[in-house]
């Protein structure tokens, strides 16, 4: 029979992820598997959740990654705080708010939602307005939107719920890695990420983190958390103690490709990743705006990683972008929602943010747009 | 850094799963990660459902993988099909009904259970007795329970359900690819298996199933499926149609493990494989009985995969299991739940099912058997 992965051609990844792979990683992938309770394996399994400690800035002991993609992170946050009723606050300003607050309404959360233009960050005023009025469980917003390339005010937003009961939960999908992230002095109780993006692994984990304030919420939980695959009551058990207890089968070789990708990471040293992410972005965005193409978000929030540019008028979209596939083999994002046909999202995600990329990228737009 | 990867040894696979990896998929985890929506990738996912219609015996379109472990399917197919206060009945002989009946109850399913000895099969007078009294949306039955070894009769309580709205769902997590399963023949309306047992690929996705009468079901539905991530209405536009639209960032580099693995058992021939599975447990058996070791579960209902075997009498569990994976690096299961310290699970799963292994297992357990 006819194997199509003979024939897979090396794209480069300048979408809103999957990034671009280091052959490290791809070279994880294919270690040999090991049984999930191998006390080998579960060192790797140790050493994973205090390299995404440093990554993510915090001691949360409950620091771990969740088998199945960013969507599936956030799914564990909200299954495991949320109970029928409790009041959430969702600050939404893109695709990636929406889904939260679509999921947290499927769990039977009292939703309030405060709703910003899509390419204009959060608005730190309005979120005080609200949260003066009102308490909630759970306030909730996305670091970095993926659908907009905003980088909204986290820092600031942790600072308006201090010393509140309220649980802070951040998706940082798309800014861990690429970004700074600071878990514990930020104040974020709750927080998913993906793999796939500034960490340059392919997709299939999601990192989650929570804060002893978090972890006493789903103890305390008078329901059991309607979710029986992402229960952390049951997930911690798995992943802590001396006693290790098999809840499901992990994802052994998409875990090595996540602890090698992380190590590149902390070898390469975060500071230098973040400044390596922001230079390709300065250079990009200049090169772009050479080509006469308009960034859509103002530069003091924009997102270094994923590049949100206007499709130059007279240009087809869909065309481009396949002309982009097909004759260079480098893939852009097609923007969504509202903003489908209007943007185009390049990313600069961990492996994909480098010098020579942006050069071929600016190229090969060059020639596709010329006619 | 320290490289943890970089000394793991080659480990036989023995246990319930994962069971040891052909080096093609191997591979097949490090090709070039490609876009989730790349033309070329949606070739892949279009090649993997064909690929397990044929496996499963089945022509329901709706078969595809999912973004998660064995028991993200069983959860997929419980949220998707139960609404609250929905009538359930689960058959239970092991851990893998009772993580059914959990899963179910979570739901806000009025769950009723018929129970069986585990190490004994679903009794099918009981279940006739039972349905005869009682209607229900759901029945559920694991076909390969992995904590006993037991092979359920699937088919037969098919027979029992045929011209029933019941519908019939079947966990073959453990039975797809290394025994029959014949989704259609049979009547089953929903199936989830697993990928790291007879399909010898690494964990991480779980293949589903849905007949048409049970996409009605989920179509017709009066509340939305309150699982985000796992939610089939939404799924099926991202597998399926001219235009597929996102929904999460599928698993890449796994599904080409999974499409690849597919394509091994296709070639080698699906009867074939079968045999292979069945010719490898006679040989196993006849070698550990002349050693006096004793199968937990009668010749009829024995699993060729999972072979449960008494701890001989003096011998000590924990310690003759951590020096076969020490000494030997030959990894067999425990026992769960009430079967913990009486009994070892020791798996022949997919590439795993070899005279090879069946003789090097021997020959070790003799070594740690002696003293």
């Amino acid at each position: 029979m006819k194997n199509l992965l003979k024939e897979i051609d090396e794209v480069l990844l300048m979408g809103p992820g999957p990034s671009c792979v280091p052959k490290e990683v791809y070279n994880a992938l294919s270690c040999k598997t090991l049984g999930h309770l191998d006390p080998y394996f579960i060192q790797i399994m140790d050493e994973i959740k205090k390299l995404l400690q440093k990554i993510m800035k915090t001691n949360n002991r409950l620091t771990i990654p969740i088998s199945g993609t960013g969507s599936a992170g956030m799914e564990t946050c909200f299954v495991n705080l949320i109970e029928r009723g409790d009041p959430v606050l969702i600050l939404v300003n893109g695709c990636f708010g929406l889904r939260m607050q679509d999921m947290a309404a499927r769990l039977g959360a009292r939703v309030d939602t405060l709703e910003f233009d899509w390419g204009k960050p959060v608005e730190l005023g309005k979120v005080e307005e609200k949260l003066k009025k009102n308490s909630y469980k759970i306030a909730a917003v996305v670091h970095a939107e993926t659908s907009t390339g905003v980088r909204n005010p986290v820092e600031e937003i942790g600072k308006m719920l201090k010393g509140k009961d309220t649980i802070y939960l951040v998706d940082t999908v798309t800014s861990l890695g690429g970004i700074e992230v600071a878990v514990d002095a930020w104040g974020i109780d709750a927080l998913y990420s993906g793999t796939q993006k500034c960490l340059s692994c392919p997709p299939g984990l999601s990192p989650v983190c929570f804060s002893e304030k978090a972890l006493d919420v789903i103890i305390n939980r008078k329901s059991k958390v309607p979710n029986w695959y992402l229960d952390m009551s049951m997930i911690i058990k798995y992943w802590e103690g001396k006693k290790r207890v098999y809840h499901h089968t992990a994802p052994i070789n998409m875990l090595y490709a996540l602890y090698q990708a992380l190590l590149l990471v902390i070898e390469e040293e975060v500071k230098k990743v973040f400044q390596r992410h922001m230079e390709n972005h300065k250079k990009l965005v200049e090169e772009l705006q050479s080509l006469g193409i308009k960034m859509m978000v103002e530069p003091d929030f924009r997102l270094p990683m994923l590049n949100a540019v206007y499709v130059p008028e007279g240009a087809n979209d869909a065309a481009i972008r396949s002309r982009l596939l097909i004759e260079h083999k480098i893939e852009i994002g097609a923007g969504l929602g509202p903003l489908a046909g209007k943007i185009w999202r390049i990313g600069l995600m961990g492996h994909t943010a480098r010098e020579e990329n942006v050069n071929r990228l600016v190229k090969a737009l060059k020639a596709v747009l010329k006619r």
